[in-house]
């Protein structure tokens, strides 16, 4: 099913970024003309992009939204197939597995870090995860339409093939004997496994992990952010990479 | 005026916590009893705090909020002087300034993480930014109770007090020539400023700072949520706290 972007600030701001595929704008017959809705008839007819005025009956589905008469369909995001990224060459590259997140400000900031940082890409799995929703885009910034998302049915199987080609698998744990920034990055394809808000990391995947390593806390108080303990990792990461190039160069 | 908690759980979770000061809790008189409202009311006078029933009109200010005829007065959040924090003693202790951070998400998981890292305190100014309200609470997940919040009503004037009592001033600016990783952390007091979302650390505190610093990024998408970037930045520094400490033991 397609995503549905409502109210005209957003509509507009899509047609503008030309980020995401629109495939259909749909405006409420009883709306009154404004700047606004002006402007959005205007760039969907230079950008070729359909629009259509329709019932106000037909936006009864979206009452609980801010849609003010004004939505577009847009395309719902492609995952990637495991397999798939798996067949494409590596090297030295990252990838960040998300162990049931559930919180949608949390998988947007998360997707921003990982495309500044240049991860590969973002696994999650099917169920018991927040998937790509219209808060995730938005606190993304962007950031969503330049790493892809691999959606798999089991966790514990996409890291067994993971090691069989030749990634190696970071868990984090609070209970870790190594610290984050004992782990040399440079080198290999790594796959950095990030748990719930709560849980954490389940323990089939801190079993079949090749390192678990923890953020060592400099207050008792054990209880980061998720998207920042992955964007204090994964820039450890980069900081070896680029100082390291700094050295051999 | 008081801080107000909304619904049976957040009532029931401050009790249970007895992390903030409850002055009183107000409970509808139309209100049926269940298994919560009776934890509520048993735990409520084991501790020793006044609860009282009201008319359900009482709530109407409320209404926006999924109160569920349940309230509770706290005390709240009370303000360090930036004086009194400077007649501390500090020895290679940490600040953070926030130039104009607007998202409550943002700034609860910013201090979740300056807890974590140990930071002495968090300076906001009292216009043109966030300030500590309950999202931020919820957001921070406790960690408000651990680290002082210091209100100015300029941060120019408060970098000045800062410079003048030997701490030095570390700024992020995506322009900067040096990395984050290039500043020895150790053996100074320092304050990193962190710009608003958008507009970043405004000019003439730019001017003011000892260092600029950057994020170096790997893909060209210089959008970190701000939450995260702090928290990278903070990192280093713990990491060279703890990595020295190791070698010179």
């Amino acid at each position: 099913m397609d995503d549905i972007i409502f109210g005209k600030n957003s509509v507009l701001e899509a047609l503008e970024s030309g980020e995401r595929e629109i495939n259909k704008i749909l405006i409420s017959k009883n709306l009154h003309s404004d700047a606004k809705l002006n402007k959005i008839k205007e760039l969907a007819q230079r950008k070729g992009v359909v629009f259509q005025f329709v019932a106000k009956e037909k936006f009864a589905p979206y009452a609980e939204f801010n849609h003010q008469g004004v939505i577009a369909q847009i395309a719902p995001i492609e995952y990637m197939d495991l397999d798939e990224f798996l067949e494409m060459p590596h090297q030295n590259d990252s990838l960040i597995i998300l162990d049931g997140i559930e919180d949608s400000h949390n998988l947007g900031a998360i997707i921003r870090t990982a495309v500044c940082a240049g991860v590969s890409a973002i696994i999650i799995p099917s169920r018991r995860s927040v998937q790509v929703n219209s808060v995730v885009e938005k606190t993304s910034a962007g950031a969503i339409n330049h790493i892809p998302i691999i959606k798999v049915n089991s966790l514990t199987s996409a890291v067994e093939k993971l090691k069989n080609s030749n990634w190696w698998i970071i868990a984090t744990d609070a209970s870790a004997k190594d610290n984050y920034y004992d782990i040399k990055y440079n080198d290999m394809n790594f796959a950095i496994i990030m748990g719930a808000e709560h849980a954490g990391v389940s323990k089939s995947l801190l079993k079949s992990s090749d390192f678990t390593v923890k953020i060592p806390m400099l207050k008792d108080f054990n209880s980061l952010n998720v998207s920042n303990a992955l964007a204090i990792i994964i820039f450890e990461a980069v900081r070896q990479k680029l100082t390291e190039k700094k050295f051999t160069k």
